[in-house]
């Protein structure tokens, strides 16, 4: 801000503040040698190692506290202040918390009351547990969809069928009991191990898995679980009795299953339900639209819910017209039950997926609150308390759940402080629970099936980021796309799996796709850019500046060798292969020489060319002739380029095939008489170095130098051929 | 070399070499309007795409001879010079090619005579498509067994048992002759498929997968191979006759067979081969001891062959020691036929993993040689060479085949000079095929297991890799452990396949644990050191410098965020929180001054504080006296923290999540009046960061220094507190 009111000319004055050097050329060896000392470092370590082993009554204070942070903010709880906005914004959220439980209990594949039960005791736990205030834990539309398609894998239709001959005929008799109570057992035992899993993790610290889920993956993969949602709720908006798929491709059969059986479409649930569409989206609009003018939100999902159940119970819709309603809704709770625990060995890897999708949607959203008001939160502790609420409340037969985006949102604009509005809104699902969960018996599916589609068309506003991550980074496109294609055809987990490996993988081929470069000088500067971008940037003579802006490892070294090779002109193989043919073809000629001219025409070529070569080098230089001419007739090949610089300034890592790929490289270019040397590079990479025995044979610490700038210096002053591009130094 | 003979002297006056630079400072904005201007680059990319797609005579000339690389040599075979060498070496070769081929049979559990059909065909295909002068193409162990563990897996005994009713008890029959058809034709269809992806990679210029194979998982990987080799021979060794299992853990489950078994040792087996792997060891260490000595090695593997042979049929083992022999070899080669393509769909995986393990054997020893001998190989040629061979030779039913370490040292040593010794090699087997097969029938096959143990027991000295590692790098140590212990544990195709996660893994592991420093200048000379290391590297007052050798993506921002704020010591919430405590709190205060202190003690501490600051501030400046406190109060908390230099020297690249991060932390620190700028950055991060539209709002480019030590004298600039540790610059 203090920036933006420099006026132009105390820019121009800046501008001429003077960057002036004047030193002795440094290489590494003068560095280690005089410049540098180490300081002594054991001691810090074991300082440190003897924190982590300190025992206290205050460390132990302090874990508990972190662990129920509770304790940390209840007792100093304004009441006047907090208590009338926590009550006003529990209660907006409570009344959404209800519907969508009803609703996200039918993507998960169990009946609506355990809907109920998922938005209340896990949200109630989050109240003790959780370091968010903000975030409102409960259902939520893709963990209910994931939780829903394990739990029709482990038990599909075609497990429950029983044939049954009446008369001459058979037929075959779907058990729907048994077939919900069973998807009841796999949604709660699922949820017992995601809640272990969140809980062990926390533990652990591994707060940070959620790092690798990044944000076009997420967007990729929420965008298809939109996609997986809508589809999956066609056959209740058209009220066709159609399987539910899961797995491989499952998007692909429900449609084809929904469109050869679109012909029963009951048209009673498709007009109510498209009138709670048009109903909800509207109020949506409206709510956004006038935001600052409404205290509260329009509890949209409550209207619809009780408008539908009204004329549900008021038209007889169910008996009069067949439309498929939300049936028996049990009153009061339920004693805890053990879940079914033999279940579990297959659902370790759904639940490993359903823990982290869960988390990583939970803390990003906790992330956002808390850098918008200023106060922190723990990100090992959310995930030990989403553990603890998921762990504790399957026992309460409940399905797994996670904050909200949507009802996160309106807790927040609602004036919510504290988790004490998490708390007012779980009380009041249990109101419903307890007292009148029956009045929505007739709440027709269609309407839910409203509900939820339209909970998730914001979602869909996600394919605008194809064209913004086009114009921005064509790799996030990739992660992105991958994310979506894979999540749609192969089904969230193995998608989000696929999507990750892929994420990954994009690093990977980061490092092994560096721009590389050769570079020269800016006059006058000390600053080096590359010679091909721009005009002000020229090479030095005799020296060759290389830059590849990647570390250099097993899987890009020999592309980094071969780029040397190619972008600086000098392939020390070719160079020596032509060194022997030259030498023998020499002697050959010599030999002929003796016999008189028998050789043929190619042999004399070479002959005469170096006669001439020996007559014009013999003079200059004393000692071996020979030898001599040879040199020179390499010194022409490689144009005269005497020296080659790595610069090792963007390289972050070596290892032991990079530092052999290459110390062999400075053999190579050792053997053709041109010395490479080695600038910018930072400490570590020297220690990783020093470690590989790099510094061994031919390979000196005077071959390092701390700058490019001194690097050129010295090649320049080795070999006193004047660079003209220096300028004034 | 040169520098080698530069007397003390002579380096002190080159540290004398000055390096001297007298500039303005420059930031990017600076640099941007004056200092660089890009070159006009579209047309390059043009011709070179133009010169891409050009045909002419002369690049179709090219291709052939690409592809067929003996016409580009035979032509010029001088035969005087090269052709004794070349016979000498072939011969040489050719006789440890044979026994070699008879033991890998049993690898591959197929018929020995089918090690001499892979022993014969691809060798001779290689002489005209491979560009390697001294590499021995043929079987291999590691490979033989990967194809037998296949064969294994796929037809296991148990497919080919009938049961047959004996009188009253049933015996199980084994039908060995089916199942040893049926794993021939696996063998057979597997070589196939091997060649057929090789080939379609090589086409493809996919030859650098081998890169992904790094050294220290290729030698855990080969060492694993090697032990998976010993234990599978033992049961010949000992003629006890036990299952050959496949597959996960099968190499615990033949030990634990074998050792159950172990009563039934066939004691002449046993001494035969003891005596073999005694005999063969021993000529071993003879031929190593007088390398230099010996013209040609001593042929070992043919000595036993031939012994053992003699003695099988002198003593009649076979009959009277019920000693294993390898029973009939058909004379003479056999029509071609047609694999059985239907047995394909299985191996699919397997033959990728085979063909990638083949061919970077072949790669990285043909590349060996090349060096040596300064000639280049092309390397998608040899994927395409090695793919013709398996996959032409497969139609003459042979394994799958590649460069043999042990076999290619002896055809290199013994003079070999071009593929004619590789072709001699393999007409000297196409001898032994036609006329003297049947002669190795009596041959035992305790025998073969000698020469494979033996031959193997090279690949055990890898173990020596562990404590060089240990010292060098831990991060290879582990992949080396890790694709040793899983190709051990899970059998060689999915230990392969951990390893190379695992591998690629530890890439990403690197940038997600950069060394992070806070720097320092040392003085006088432009360089900034890690403060905690050196003892010459001293903080700029006001200034801290934040370095971390990684890029910033998806992974590593919110790491590189915190440790940012924890190396620094400046947290912006924690201030940020701070100041909105203290404003309520004075808010109060002031409140309750005039309500006549009925405040308790904690407010009236923070008010007393308060009154003090804003007494000795009031002074000092003008305008908004309140905030101008609060500012005070905040420079103190900050600990006279001005700026934050980011040096982003070390950061090859930046991702959308990386700028967002970054761009936060930069607002973040900006609201307690902390500037943030980066220097350093190179221009391939900048121009991406540029698509990320990075500056925007309150970044400009202003914020972006060439160099470290351009943003610290602007830091300096900008808040005119000087510098103590900058020296005389």
């Amino acid at each position: 801000m203090e920036r933006e009111e420099l006026s132009g000319e105390q820019e121009h004055a800046e501008a001429l503040q003077m960057y002036t050097i004047e030193r002795p050329v440094y290489n590494e060896a003068h560095l280690r040698s005089q410049l540098l000392h180490r300081k002594e470092r054991t001691s810090i370590t074991r300082q440190k190692l003897a924190l982590w082993f300190q025992c206290s009554s205050q460390r132990a204070k302090a874990a508990v506290l972190s662990f129920l942070p509770i304790l940390t903010w209840l007792p100093n709880y304004p009441v006047k202040e907090y208590l009338f906005n926590d009550v006003v914004s529990g209660l907006s959220t409570g009344v959404v918390q209800l519907p969508q439980g009803l609703a996200y209990a039918m993507l998960a594949s169990v009946s609506p009351v355990y809907g109920l039960y998922s938005s209340f005791y896990p949200v109630l736990l989050y109240t003790f547990f959780g370091t968010s205030r903000h975030v409102s834990v409960g259902t939520f539309a893709v963990i209910s969809l994931m939780i829903g398609s394990v739990a029709v894998r482990e038990a599909p239709d075609s497990m429950f069928l029983t044939m049954s001959t009446n008369g001459s005929n058979e037929t075959a008799i779907l058990d729907v009991m048994a077939r919900d109570a069973r998807r009841l057992q796999v949604a709660v035992v699922l949820t017992t191990l995601v809640g272990l899993i969140q809980m062990v993790l926390g533990l652990l610290r591994f707060g940070f898995v959620a790092i690798y889920l990044t944000e076009p993956l997420v967007r990729g993969f929420t965008t298809a679980a939109a996609m997986h949602v809508v589809i999956s709720q066609f056959k209740y908006l058209l009220g066709v009795k159609t399987m539910r798929f899961s797995g491989i491709l499952s998007a692909v059969y429900s449609i084809k299953a929904i469109l050869s059986d679109i012909t029963s479409t009951n048209v009673a649930a498709l007009i109510l339900g498209l009138l709670c569409i048009v109903l909800l989206y509207g109020v949506k609009q409206l709510n956004e639209r006038f935001k600052k003018k409404l205290p509260i939100p329009i509890p949209g999902e409550l209207i619809v819910v009780i408008v539908s159940t009204g004329a549900s119970y008021g038209l007889s819709l169910a008996d009069k017209y067949k439309v498929d309603i939300v049936g028996e809704i049990p009153s009061g709770l339920r004693l805890p039950v053990v879940p079914a625990f033999s279940l579990l060995p297959n659902l370790v890897t759904d639940s490993f997926a359903i823990a982290i999708v869960g988390y990583s949607m939970g803390i990003s959203l906790a992330k956002i609150f808390a850098l918008k008001h200023n106060y922190s939160v723990d990100s090992n502790q959310e995930l030990i308390a989403l553990g603890l609420c998921n762990f504790i409340s399957s026992f309460f037969q409940t399905f797994t759940v996670t904050c909200s985006m949507s009802r996160s949102l309106i807790q927040e604009s609602t004036g919510g402080k504290t988790q004490i509005a998490g708390l007012l809104a779980s009380l009041l699902v249990l109101l419903v629970i307890v007292a009148i969960g029956f009045v929505f018996q007739p709440l027709p599916q269609t309407a839910l099936a409203a509900i939820i589609m339209v909970n998730l068309l914001g979602m869909f506003r996600q394919f605008r980021d194809i064209p913004a991550l086009w114009r921005t980074s064509k790799i996030e496109l990739a992660i992105w796309l991958v994310s979506f294609v894979a999540s749609v055809l192969l089904g969230l987990d193995y998608g989000l799996l696929l999507a990750v490996a892929f994420a990954l993988l994009t690093v990977i081929y980061r490092t092994q796709s560096p721009k590389n470069a050769v570079l020269g000088s800016v006059s006058g500067t000390g600053l080096y850019y590359d010679v091909e971008e721009y005009e002000e940037a020229m090479e030095c003579e005799g020296i060759k500046i290389f830059q590849s802006n990647s570390s250099i490892y097993f899987a890009n070294c020999e592309l980094y060798v071969n780029t040397l090779k190619e972008k600086t002109g000098i392939n020390p193989e070719h160079l020596q292969a032509s060194r022997k043919v030259q030498k023998k073809e020499k002697e050959k000629a010599n030999l002929n020489l003796t016999l008189k001219d028998k050789e043929q025409g190619v042999t004399h070529e070479v002959l005469s060319y170096n006669v001439e070569e020996e007559q014009k080098n013999g003079q200059l230089r004393d000692g071996n002739t020979e030898s001599d001419t040879e040199d020179a007739v390499f010194l022409r090949s490689v144009g005269g380029v005497h020296s080659i610089i790595l610069d090792w300034t963007p390289a972050s890592f070596i290892d032991s095939v990079g530092a052999k790929a290459i110390k062999q490289v400075i053999k190579e270019f050792a053997a053709v008489d041109v010395r490479v040397v080695i600038a910018g590079c930072n400490r570590t990479l020297l220690s990783q170095l020093d470690e590989l025995q790099f510094f061994s044979g031919i390979i000196s610490f005077e071959m390092v130098f701390p700058t490019l700038h001194d690097a050129v210096l010295d090649c320049q002053h080795s070999v006193p051929a004047l660079c003209p591009n220096m300028g004034p130094l």
